[in-house]
């Protein structure tokens, strides 16, 4: 049980080593990196569709697409406008990790970009144990998936930036109580935020593309510095 | 690498003798047992709710939650009827396995059961990999999640005895090819049951109980002879 363990922790360590080699080479070409997760469906592909339509037409966006299978979401990101999307196929694995993350990179042209989208592995228990090397993460719920998921899944909603609240269009049609999901979130990350919205209606999307363009800027001044 | 391969195949072999021994227990004491594995927010929980109180009275019902954190379900579990309820407090474990089911149905009376529902971890990945040792996998999907999840997850779908449609009340607002899902599920499965239900509206849901009373009539008669 003990080796068992100390394997597990190796294994971490080697996993932030190469994370923090991701976050340097994100560094030098002045990319903000962010890493959006998510249940199956809660909405990160059309989170990453409505961002590229939205955000102006002068940034530079590159999309990695994280999945067990098929090439659906890449498709949808460069049919939306991303400069360069790449697919990593987990195969059986429920996360992306550092060295998924850094073989993809290796394949892009981070020179050309501003603003690169991770869409991790549609799951909310692995991907929070394995860091990229990103510099923000964002977890994207859903309001169908109920709001008792901050108090169901901790361990993902922990140390996360931001939440998007998705689908808000359906808030009439569900028993959804708002403001016991924030509490769930705001237990384990005060002074949160949450960026409510609908990727179908449109609603709320330009608090959320505000918020990111201030964040590429603030990353940019601060990393020329 | 080789190595890792041998170790993980180990233990996949480990978990399923395992598997076989939960099985003859749930024999020996006429249990048909039910694995039900899901997403976050499809509605396991609620299919089990509603599923404990449409169930004819004299049927004695166990339930079994696992989750990663909280007693949320089972406290549901037994509000709803169950004669009894364990949860499975899982850590940070992405899924149940047979030994975790093994430790539950020991502090259980069989006995007096006859269908157990076993809530699986939310999760369309993880789960599908560890046999518990029931006798039929049933997956629910929901509307809101998207008509691509099984083209996306594909090892979940492989291999369920049936596929729960949850959440059909929300048809009219949402973008949803049903006969894309279900094709994208039968190419998995030929000859597979699907039950459209709301567990909101209680649509559908006599269908999906005259199967389950049919399913542990037929358990019973083949398990006696």
């Amino acid at each position: 049980m003990e080796n068992r363990i100390e394997i597990v922790e190796n294994i971490l360590s080697a996993n932030d080593k190469l994370a923090n080699s991701n976050r340097q080479l994100l560094n030098q070409n002045h990319v903000l990196g962010i890493n959006l997760m998510a249940s199956p469906g809660a909405g990160k592909t059309s989170l990453i569709e409505i961002t590229l339509s939205s955000l102006p037409s002068n940034l530079k966006i590159s999309v990695i697409d994280g999945d067990v299978a098929t090439s659906i979401d890449t498709d949808r990101a460069l049919k939306a406008g991303a400069s360069q999307a790449v697919q990593i196929n987990t195969g059986g694995s429920c996360h992306l990790d550092a060295v998924m993350l850094n073989r993809a990179l290796e394949q892009m042209n981070l020179e050309n970009t501003d603003l690169l989208l991770v869409e991790n592995v549609g799951n909310l228990i692995c991907p929070a144990s394995f860091k990229l090397g990103t510099h923000k993460s964002i977890l994207i719920a859903s309001v169908p998936e109920g709001d008792d998921k901050p108090y169901k899944y901790p361990g993902m909603y922990q140390g996360v930036d931001a939440v998007v609240i998705n689908k808000i269009d359906l808030l009439p049609y569900i028993k959804y109580d708002i403001d016991y999901f924030k509490r769930g979130v705001e237990i384990l990350n005060p002074d949160i935020t949450f960026f409510p919205v609908s990727c179908y209606t449109g609603e709320g999307i330009d608090i959320w593309i505000d918020w990111l363009i201030e964040n590429i800027d603030n990353f940019k001044t601060s990393n020329l510095n």
